[in-house]
C-alpha cells in the first residue's frame, strides 16, 4: 500500500552543532535501514530545499507512523502524508 | 532527470458531457502512450480526489512541458512541478 | 484501518435543479449503504456548512478510494483524507 | 454535543528536556482521565505528525474549553475546534 | 451558549435577478424572525463587504445548524462558526 | 462606532515566568478598566485557544488604537480589526 | 478618519458586454463625484491588475460602507478595509 | 528599471472558441511587438502551466501598467508585479 | 513615481531591551528625515498592529530599496511593495 | 536549461554577529564565483526585502541543487525553484 510522503526538515539554530551532526548521521543510518526492507522504495531530494519527496510501501497506517516516528530527525520535520491508490490509466 | 508532478483535474460543469468522455478517453490513451516510452515511470491516484501524483523522467524542462501540454486534459488541470535530485541517503 | 475524511460539497448553480435532487437522493442511499457495511462508522455534519466530517474504517487505500468515488456527489466534492493510527494515550 | 478537535503539538526546543518529559507524562495521565469520563470518546494520532484528531462529547462550549485548557500540553498546542451536528444521512 | 458566526454571501451572476430579489426579501424576513426569538442577539455588516459578523445564542450545535440552514441565502453563503466561552476577565 | 477585534496571544517561551504572571495580572486589570468605560462591550474566549473575540465601541480609529496598544499583552498579540456598520436587517 | 481600502474588480465573463460598459461609465462618474466631496482623497491603480489602492477620509464606519456600497461596481468587487490611525513618527 | 512579472492565464470555458483563437493570435503579435522595443527582455514559459515568468525593463510604473494592460489576454490574466533593484553581489 | 509599502515590525523577544530602544529612536529620526525630503509623503499606523501603511514617491526601484534598507528597523520588518500608477478615474 | 529561483534569507537573531558577517562575505564570494561560470546569469534584489530573484542556467536538476546548497547562506534561506521552458512567443 503506497503513500506519498513529503518531509521538510527544520533544525532550530539553538541546537548544539555536535548534536546536530550525531542526529544527521543516525538519520542517514536509519533511512538506509528502512530502505533496505523495501518499505521506502523512493527517496528524492527536493532541489534547493532541505526537504525530500518519498514513497512508502507499507502494510498499514500504523506501520507508516512507526517508521516515520522512528527517524532521528522526526522531531524536527514537518511531514505531509497522502494515501495513494492505483491509477486506472497506469500501465 | 526526475520531476515530481502533481496534477489536479477540474472539468467545468458547463462542458458538454459527450465531449468530456471523448477527452477522457484521449487522455487515457495519451497517458499510456507516454508511460510506454519510459518517461512517466510512476502514476498514482490521490485517494478521494480527481488528482494524481506522478514522477516524470525526462531529458529537459522543455521536454517535460511538451509532454504535459500534450495531455488532452491539460487545459483543465492545475499542475505543480517540483524538480528532484539524488538524495544523499538514497540506496 | 482508520482515516479522517472531510468532504465539502459544492454543487454548481448551473446544474439542473431536478438532477440535483436525483443526485442527492442517490447520495443518501449510497451513504446509508456504505455505513451499513461498517466501513463508514462516523458521519457528522459541520455546523453552518454543506460539509461533513467522517471516519472510514477500511482494509486499504484502494478500498477507501473506491468507496469515496462511488458516492454520487463525488464529482462535486472537495475531499481531504488524513490517515490515522493508534494514539499511545487512547484508552 | 459533539465537536471535532484537531490538536497540533509544538514544544519549543528551548524547553528543558526533563520538564518536557514531566509535562508529557502529565498530559498522558490527564488525557486518560478525561477519556474515562466519556467526554473524549475518540483520540487518534495523525500519521507522520505530532498531532491528533479527536472527538469530544460535552454539555457546552464552556465545558469543552475547560477540558482542553486543563491539558498540560495546552500552552504548546495549536487547537482547532469544529462544532458538529447530526448528519441527515447518518444511520 | 454563544457562537461567533461570520457569513460571506456569494450570489452567482447566473442566478435570475427576480429570484435573487425574492430570496433576499425572504432572507430579511427570516433574519428578523430569528432575531426576535433572542437566538441571534447581534448582527453587523462588515464594512465594504456583502458579509456579516454575528453572535448566536443557542442551546446546542444542532440548533445552530438548524437556524443557519433555514436562512434562504444559506446555499449562497460561506459560513465560519467559532464556539465561544466565558472570558475570565470579562465583567 | 463598532469594531470586531480578534486577539491571538503568543507569549514567547523565553520570557521569564514571573514577568509573564505580572503582565497577565496587569492585562486583566486593564481589560476590566476599559470594559468599565463601556468602550469594550463584549469580550469572549475562543474555545480551545489562547485568543479572544471582542467588540469595541469607540469614537474613532485613533481611540481604538490607543486602547488596544495600552494593553500590557499588546506586544505579544496578533490583532485583526474589522470595522462594522449597521446591518439593514438588524432589529 | 482615514481608512486604507483595497478594491479588486472581478467582472464575470457571462455579464453582457454592453451592460459592463454602462456599469463602468457609472462607476467612473460616481468615483469622481465622491472624490469631489474630499472623502476619497487618494485613488491609485495597482500596476498590472484591475484593482486599486485607495484612502478614504470619512466620519464613521457607516459612512464608509455607504460610500463603498454606492459604487456601481460594488457587486463585482472584493474589498478589504483597514482602519488607520496617526503614526507617532509622521510629520 | 526592472520588474519581475508573473502572468497566469485563465480563459473561461464559456468564451467562444473562435474568439479565444483571435485573442491568442493578437496576444502573440502584441507580445512580439513589445519584445522588439527592448522593454520585455525575458519571457519564459512555466513548465506544466499556462503561465509565464517575465522581466520588464521600463521607465516607470505607469509605462509598465500601460504595456501590461495593452495585452489582449490582460482581462484573463492574474498578474503579480515585483519591483527589482540591483543586487550588491551581481557581477 | 508612487509605491504602496506595507511594513510589519517583528522585534525578536531575545533582543536586548536597551538596544531595542536605541533602534526605535534611530528609526524615528530616520523616518522623519526621509519624510522631510518629500519621498515618503504618507505614513499611517495600522489600528491594532505594530505595522504601518505608507506611500513612497521616488525616482526608481533602486532609490526605494535604498530608502527602505536604510531604516534601522529594516532587519526586523516584513515589507511588501506594490507599484502604483495613475488611476483613470482619479481627479 | 533555465530555472527561476526565488531566495528569501532569514538569519536567526540568535546567531553570533561576527559569524553572520563571515557567512555574508563568503556568500558574496561564492555568488560571484558561480556567476562567473555563466550558470547564474541573472541575480536581482527584491525591493524592500532581504530576498533575491534569480535565473539559473544549468545542465540538470542535480547541478542546480549542488550550486544552491553550496551557498554559505543556504541553511538560512527559503528557496523556491520553478523550471522554465521556451515560450512560443519569445523572440
Amino acid at each position: 500500500m503506497l503513500y506519498y510522503v513529503a518531509m521538510q526538515i527544520n533544525i532550530p539554530e539553538t541546537l548544539d552543532a555536535e548534536r546536530v551532526e550525531t542526529i544527521k548521521a543516525a538519520e542517514r543510518s536509519r533511512a538506509i535501514e528502512i530502505q533496505e526492507t523495501g518499505k521506502w522504495p523512493h527517496l528524492w531530494r527536493v532541489v534547493g530545499q532541505y526537504a525530500n519527496v518519498s514513497i512508502f510501501d507499507v502494510e498499514s497506517n500504523d506501520e507508516l507512523h512507526q517508521l516515520l516516528s522512528s527517524l532521528p530527525l522526526f522531531p524536527y520535520m514537518s511531514i505531509q502524508v497522502t494515501p495513494l491508490s492505483r491509477h486506472p490509466a497506469a500501465i
